[in-house]
């Protein structure tokens, strides 16, 4: 990697609207106008532990409200239980086969500081729903109290749990947002600790990058409704004091020479993240990784917002081919 | 495809200054900062025939000095010919197997109206010692003399003379801009008229939405240093009055549930035309055909300009494997 250089010449753009394009569905359409209006979110700065506790006792009912809504949906069954001592959202599809059908490990999302409870147990159902999977969605531990890392080990410690009885051919491991960077850092540990790797691994609009030094965070930034700028105080609070370039915090920086799943990224065209996205597909095919990469045309970071949006359904329906295809 | 609506809410953005990202290499860096200051192209209104020929007599000396340059440096030999009357620049690397390797038919990009003669030349010869394959590189009609649908007929010509020697299941159609549509066309023309699909179509940064509906139109207006803004003229002048939604001329429209070859589609961040990439990436998987996307990180259209650009060697590496892979 270069460092940038004073002397160089910036790109000077004009203020602009941009309103959402004619290219996406009337319900995308919807979701980035109503989004457009969105502050950018507010969190505590990383050193304010109290805040953190209480801006989070703020948000938590607000979004209980929303994510309890989203449960409702769910078709599969859902058993709340502990794996390995983590708790766990175990999303049984009806007619699974325990001895032959894949399993999907999932990592939500929420800027590594939120989304466990009713939205990491809604999320791991719906991606059950849709995907046709058995969906093992952790909670995993997290900041203030439990920074890094916390995340990654509980989803290792779950994932060798399901070895005992699962062949490590039908697993893959995945995330959203943050969780994609936790997925990506507990495959690395996986590998670095000699366990048996997953059949496949996938990231969906992933935060691998903690020191956010990709294009998108600038080109992209309030043009993404749904993260209108980078997350530095989440990546502080969450990396505890460690170093934000260790490549288990920001797995961008990993070695994938060593060997890493075949791998399924995704982003959108106006995603914050799309540098996160496009980089690591980069260093991973550079590595002789099988990866793959899909973008959406004008999608923001994590899809477009909730409800019936074919581009999100398009996105799970990738989803369940990579997976059926990295398990057969 | 929805229509927009104006009782959307836009998305503002303050205007700004881009620098080049830490994220590319030091080559590229540099190419982004050189191309910050370039005006908008300033190509005639369609309807002025006689000025399209004056800006392309003013142009084509200076461009020629830069492209004889390029041409200098290719090692591979290129035999000037004709093939069913068209003439191309055939690129045969030392030690092609007739019998036995694949052949890349390259339609050179320049927006429909530029880019033939010592470009089409440089381009099929780069491509040949980079990729090292045979490259047959077509200098095809162009407007205001010839407008479509003649770019994609001579396309078709020499595939089909090709074909009489060639197995398809070795032949290659790919292009780069401009070029990308030509090349979709085309493959489009064959499918339709019942001749054997070529094993793959590369599909480079390609302008396949003449009507410039992508989002990517509005959001990296400005920011691609080597494309500022879209060529509605140039696609009037190539279109000659045809609509523009056709799909020979706008392939991203086009049906391909009815059958397309395995797909590479490239592109970058900044590119003005990332949303025909994503856009035509999704279209062709969601009829069902093999494609594969791959976007460099803060990359413009075309790529880093000239010169020795690992980003740029990157791209003829993936558009190689493919090729191998799709032939073998």
């Amino acid at each position: 990697m270069a460092t940038n250089d004073d002397a160089f010449t910036p790109v000077r753009i004009p203020a602009r609207e941009v309103m959402p394009p004619p290219t996406i569905s009337a319900a995308a359409q919807r979701n980035l106008s109503t989004g457009a209006g969105n502050p950018r979110m507010n969190w505590p700065p990383a050193s304010d532990i109290e805040a953190w506790r209480r801006h989070v006792a703020n948000v938590d009912p607000v979004r209980e409200a929303l994510f309890t809504t989203m449960l409702e949906g769910v078709k599969t069954p859902i058993e709340t239980t502990h794996i390995a001592g983590v708790l766990c959202y175990d999303c049984v599809p009806e007619g699974h086969d325990a001895a032959r059908d894949p399993v999907y490990l999932f990592v939500h999302g929420g800027a590594f500081v939120a989304g466990g409870g009713v939205f990491a147990k809604a999320v791991g159902g719906r991606a059950a729903d849709s995907i046709g999977v058995r969906v093992v969605s952790v909670d995993y531990r997290m900041p203030p109290e439990d920074p890094f890392p916390a995340a990654p080990e509980d989803c290792v410690a779950v994932y060798q749990a399901l070895l005992e009885t699962i062949d490590p051919a039908r697993l893959v491991i995945g995330g959203s947002s943050a969780g994609g960077n936790i997925a990506a850092a507990a495959t690395l540990m996986i590998r670095d600790r000699g366990l048996p790797l997953p059949a496949g691994t996938v990231l969906l609009t992933p935060e691998v990058d903690l020191t956010e030094s990709g294009d998108s965070f600038t080109t992209n930034a309030e043009l993404d409704v749904i993260l209108k700028g980078g997350l530095p105080d989440c990546n502080a609070i969450y990396a505890g004091g460690h170093d934000l370039t260790d490549p288990f915090l920001s797995p961008l920086f990993a070695d994938y020479t060593k060997g890493f799943p075949p791998t399924l990224v995704q982003s959108g065209t106006r995603d914050l993240f799309l540098s996160n996205s496009v980089l690591i597909h980069r260093k991973l095919r550079g590595a002789g990784i099988e990866a793959e990469l899909h973008v959406w045309e004008a999608m923001p970071h994590g899809g477009f917002l909730l409800g019936d949006v074919p581009e999100n359904a398009e996105i799970q329906a990738e989803v369940a081919r990579f997976i059926r295809r990295v398990t057969a």
